[in-house]
Parts: structure tokens; sequence; C-alpha cells
């Protein structure tokens, strides 16, 4: 195969009548296949089952001196603490265990601040003239849905490959009106890139002008290696106390893609001030959440090894299915150079980059073949990509047949919308 | 006996030795009861206690067509719906099933009136001058404390025996600064009255001059009689309807006080109209609730009828404890006519009204005795009760046989408050 930017016009046109053919001969299959979102598949979801079976009576719902069904506890079971303070490498009293949605949880976070302010806050930030906040782009859809929900400027930010481009924020955050910043520093959505080390230090020893400056750090990815071992992760908290920000930053993770998606334990994690003033505004909103869940959880995994031996069972699932991406753009596409991609080692997505100008049709032709994707432009803040270029692949929900044939018409309407273009 | 107001002087002193020398004994006795807050006994709890062996199998969870497991499905397993209507009486498509509290679904719907308007609001109430909102008083104090922390200006409507003074509410609802109002019209906490006919009716047909008026209807206790047959309750949704107010009314239920506390399920029901705007409002904050548990509950409860066989079950606990309760009012208070209180037959609450400007004292009495009791003006906005009078009893958590020494304790408490202010 020859590059296209080598190819003379006939060749282009020779090319562009043989993905036509193809383009048609997929469409009249009348597939339905979808790789929207970063839902688990159903064989992960069978891989939790025994959680169902784990008998809890009377006697087991006291613990820790209370008992687990009835109100109370706002802050969470002690033991669910403790778990996902091992996982984080934090401190059990920083950790907040809520219920099924760690959304939910940055939702309520930012909503807080909006309504009743952050713990250093001079006002609620709905009194505020204008808010600002920095979106590392391409990034997470809802991340920059619930900040544009409250009316907040979002501000691009660029991913490098070590992370948010640091020069950048430290610009950004010399204005008071940025007041915070959303992060997936372990396999970023969608690109799967790990924060580097200096990234990390660079983010906890800012200095913002704004002093309820907010660090949102979803730690989505946490424990979610598709390949290769554990890579253990800088602990955000006591990195950002190490430069006098110890209240700066909200952790979050769940267990949505160890157990089960909708039906998982979700907590933040933050300074004991924080929680403390955090605790005293959800203790309006919510007498507790379900405590009887947080037991399953701790009961199920136990610990953070064996919670890792649960997440190699999953990246047995997992990996064939990111191969069966990877392997066909690299077969089909990259000789053509008109696409980019990462090969990411956790996380839940492959990061494309189409030819300039051309991720929105690919992505209407992939709709017309009936392949459902995370629509174009939904890495950027209010879903605009300002170059037209980045697709976000979420290759968990089918199984590795359907995928297959997804991908390949995910190829040929990639190939369709470049030969368009340079065409046209 | 005879009542204190008959007394004299010297023995009114008489009664004020007796009562302090039981005071002391209990006292001495070092007791630690609780009567504070509106619990399920353990009892309670273990009469639920095989929804943890309903058996839940990978099959199972295909339900409605989609996989109760994974995300999706915000406004809540059909199933749920379902049965949630059939118990308030409303349609399913108006109900959305949610998670563990129903608290969190109220004040989520207060903070999304407050972070973006509700459906017909002009602009989000964050933006407005000025809020007001209306509280039936003796109210649910974590009701009052969720439009207090929001900054509304709480105005008092006093409760009469059907339920708040409709002449009063209507009269208050002229100023377009009222955007709301607090209810709870089965067995009203803490008073146990439920709201009449005439009432319910005058509250679906007002005229608020907000457009955006908001009816928060709390049916906490819809279905939680512990005396006597189930009392069919009007739906409110068709009621508002009736009138043109579709769009005006709320109405919340959990199954926190039927199966578990801290891990049942709550709903909202509204106009559909209202469900389509809340629902995309609520897309920003959580992908879905817990649909496993919500799962569970409808295996568990099966329908109205089943759950209503369950409530008679929980009545059978929750009756002996009113009747300790009351009987020793009866006894010990009625004759010296220092006190009234309603003998409910529903709800979690006996309501006493004490002497004017006795009820912090003779709280304050318990406490030192080692009873904890609701705090004193708790059923009041902004905590405060301008008679010092009302006082809320919660006899669910105790034993009987606490329970008794516990309103023993009370008994001798109101006494000496009453005793003392007499000879003040």
């Amino acid at each position: 195969m020859t590059a296209y930017s080598k190819m003379t016009r006939e060749e282009l046109q020779a090319a562009y009548a043989a993905e036509q053919k193809k383009f048609d001969d997929l469409k009249a299959q009348g597939l339905n296949l979808n790789m929207a979102r970063g839902k688990p598949g159903k064989a992960q979801l069978d891989l939790v089952s025994d959680i169902f079976d784990i008998k809890l009576t009377a006697e087991d719902f006291t613990i820790d001196g209370f008992d687990a069904r009835n109100y109370g506890e706002l802050t969470g079971l002690p033991a669910a603490r403790r778990l996902f303070a091992e996982i984080l490498g934090c401190k059990p009293q920083q950790v907040f265990a809520g219920g099924n949605s760690s959304l939910q949880l940055m939702y309520d976070t930012v909503s807080k601040a909006y309504t009743h302010g952050m713990l250093h806050s001079a006002r609620p930030w709905c009194k505020e003239e204008k808010i600002k906040w920095l979106c590392p782009a391409p990034g997470y859809d809802r991340h920059f849905k619930v900040t544009e929900s409250f009316g907040f400027e979002l501000i691009t930010i660029a991913m490098t490959e070590n992370g948010p481009d640091m020069d950048a924020v430290e610009e950004a955050i010399k204005d008071p009106a940025v007041k915070g910043m959303w992060n997936v520093p372990k396999y970023s959505n969608p690109q799967g890139i790990t924060y580097s080390d200096e990234t990390i230090r660079r983010l906890a020893s800012m200095k913002p002008a704004a002093p309820d400056f907010l660090l949102m750090w979803d730690n989505a990815y946490c424990i979610h290696e598709f390949e290769g071992e554990f890579v253990p992760f800088v602990e955000i908290l006591s990195e950002c106390e190490k430069y006098g920000n110890a209240d700066m930053v909200f952790e979050f993770a769940s267990t949505s893609k160890v157990t089960l998606p909708g039906a998982g334990i979700a907590c933040f994690a933050c300074s004991e001030a924080n929680l403390a003033y955090m605790t005293k505004l959800m203790d309006i909103q919510v007498i507790s959440f379900d405590k009887v869940n947080q037991l399953r959880h701790v009961r199920f995994l136990k610990d953070k090894a064996n919670t890792l031996e649960l997440m190699k069972r999953h990246s047995a699932i997992m990996a064939p299915k990111f191969r069966a991406v990877t392997d066909a753009l690299d077969a089909e596409i990259a000789p053509l150079e008109i696409a980019s991609w990462n090969h990411p080692k956790g996380g839940y997505f492959v990061s494309v980059d189409a030819m300039p100008g051309t991720a929105k049709r690919a992505l209407a032709l992939c709709k017309e073949a009936g392949v459902t994707m995370t629509g174009a432009g939904a890495t950027f803040p209010y879903g605009k990509d300002p170059a037209d270029s980045n697709i976000r692949i979420a290759p968990s929900l089918p199984p590795v047949s359907e995928l297959e044939q997804a991908i390949a018409v995910f190829c040929t309407c990639l190939k369709l919308a470049a030969l368009e273009k340079l065409l046209g």
C-alpha cells in the first residue's frame, strides 16, 4: 500500500472507487454495532457474578460498631474507606465512600462549589462574575459537560504525551477566574496517556491565583491495565500536601469497571479539612449512601492484591478487543499515512487522530453503515474539535467478532473521508 | 393526680421534690437511650433479611431489554418504576427510580432549581434577588435545613388537624418570591397528621404568583400504618393536573422504612414534562442509579399487595413501641394538664406540645439523665420554636424495654421543667 499523499489523482480515484465498493458491501450487511461508550461487555459482568452469592446475615451487618443496614455513617463503611485508601495509597480518614457513581460525586463537588463555595472560597461560585475551567483535550466529554452545564467558560489545554501542556496550565492559572481543572491522570480518556511524574509535580506545586482552585483528579483507570503488570501511580493527596496544596485536590475512583458499572461503589478522597467541610454540606443532602453494597464489595474484593487479581481477569477479556482495533488500524490505515493513534496499555479507549477535517465525515459514514461511535468533537470542550480530527474508539462492549466487523467499517470510512477530502 | 394549675405553691413544691428525687434515681442508673431519629429498630431490619437471599444470576439481569448490571436507563429499571407507580397510584412513566435516598432526590431537585431553574423558571433561582419557602410546622427538620442551606427565607405555616393552614398558604403564595412548600401529606413528621381531602384540593388548585412554584410532596409514610388497615391517599399528580397544575408538584417516596433504611430504593414522581426536563439535567450528573438493587427490591416486594403485607409485619413491631410512649404520657402527664400529644396511627413520631417555654429545659434534663431526643426547636424553621414547646419523640429504634425506661425519664423531665417554670 502507498501513502495517499504519494498517490497520483488517478490512483486516488481508483482507491476511492475500491473503498466505495467495500463500503456499499458493508452497508448491505445491515450491521448494528456500537463502539460509542466505555461500557464493559457481558463477559466482564459475568466475571463478578460471585458478588451476588456473598452470604449476608443479620450478624454480618454489625461491623465497625454499627448496623450497615440502618441510616448513618455518612462517610461510608470504615472497611470500604480502608479498601479505597489501600488502592489509592491515601489514608482511610481522607476517603468518603459513596454510592454507585463517581460522576455523581464529581458533579456534586462542582455543584456545591457553585451553590455554597469550597473551603477556601470567598463566596459561592454562583455569586462570581465569571468562572473559567481548564480542560485538557482530547478529554472526557462527561467531565466537560458538567462544568459547561454550570456556565463555566471551558479553556482547552493541549494534551502532550506526558499529560496536559503544563506551560499553558501555569499561564492560565494566573487568572483568578480560573477555578479548576479536569484530570484523568492514568490512562487518560481517550488517549490512554499517563501523566509523567514531572507533570504531576508541576500540578501539585502550582500556585493558582484562585485560593479555592479545584484540581479534579478522576483516577478512573488507576488499576485498569489490560497489558502488562499493574503500574504504580503517584499518590496525589500527599504530593499536593508536600507543596502546601493539601486542600487543592479532590480524587475520585470507583469499582464501575472493577465489579459492576451500574452497581459498584465510588469514592472521593481529599484532605481531612476538605472532608470535614464537604461532609457538613453533604449531611444536608443525604443521610448515608448504600453501606450494604459497600459491605458486599469489601467482602468480594477483600484488598488491593485480590482486586488486582480480578483486574487481570478483566484484562484477559479486554486485551484481545484492543488488539483487534489497533491491529486493524496498523494494517489498514498506517501505510496510508492518513491518521495516527495510540497503543494504550490500560484504560478503555483508543484515540484516533484522523486527517484534519475528516472526523465528522468518517463518523457520519460509520453511522450510515450501522456502526455507532462517540460523536465527532465529543472529546473537546463544547463538543467542538477545532481540527475535526479526533475520534474516540471504545472497544469494550462488543464481542471480538463484532468488533472486527466494526473496525473494518471504521477503516473503510476513514479512508473514504480522507479520499473525498484529497479529491475534493 | 391533680392538674398542676390547680395545685397550691406548697403542693407544687412537694411535687417538685418528689420528681427531683425520681430524676436523681434515674440519672444514677447511667442510662444511654435514644429516641432522637426515625430509625427503624433491629427487629425491623431482620424482618427483611430474605432480600439478601434472592438468587440473582447473569440471566436475571437481562430484564426489560437491557442488562441491569451495566450503565444506562437513567430513569430506572422499568419494573421498579412500575412498582412505585402502583404504590403511589400514578403512571410508571411519571416515576424516576433512583438510589437509596429520597432526601438526596429532594435536595437535588431544590439544588437544580437553584443552579439551573425548574421547567417554568425565568432563570436559575441563584439569580433571583430573594427566594422564600413555605414550611408547615411542626415539620421535618431535614426538609427545613435543605431550603435553609440554599439561603431561602423560611416562612412558618401553622399546622392544623387537617394539614397546613390553607388560608395562610393562599395568602403567602401571592408573593412571587415564594417559590415552594414542603409537605408530608400522610402521617406528617412529627404530628402524624394526614392532610384532609379539602386541604389537598386547595393545595392542588392553588394559583401561586411564581410560575415555577414547587410543591414538594414527601410521601414518606404513604403505606406506613402501624394501627388498623392501609388508608388510601389522594394521588397528587392527577389531582394537580385536574386544576391545570400538572408541573407544580414533585412527589417523593422510598423503601427506607419498608426494606432497609440505608440500602433501600427511592423515587420521585412528577409530570412527564417535568421528568423529561429533570432527566436532561440529571444525565449530566449520573449515568444511572443502582438498578441491581432496584431489581432486588422488585423481586422481594413484588407488588403493592405484597408490600402492604410486609408493612403489617412492621406494624406488629412498631405498635407496641408507640403504645409504650402514649400509654406513659396518658397515665403520667395527662392528669397534670401540662402537655398535649397526638395518638398517631402511622408514621414514625409522637409529637408532644409541652408547657410553653419548657421544651428546651425538659430535653436538657433528658440529656443529663442519658436519654437523647431530637433537639428542641428542630421541628421549626431555623430550629427555633417560638413557643419553646414542641418535642418530637421517635420510638422506633429502642426495644420496648428500653423505651419504657426512656419515656419514664422523659415524663419526669417534662414534669420537672413544668414545675420549675410554675415555681419560677
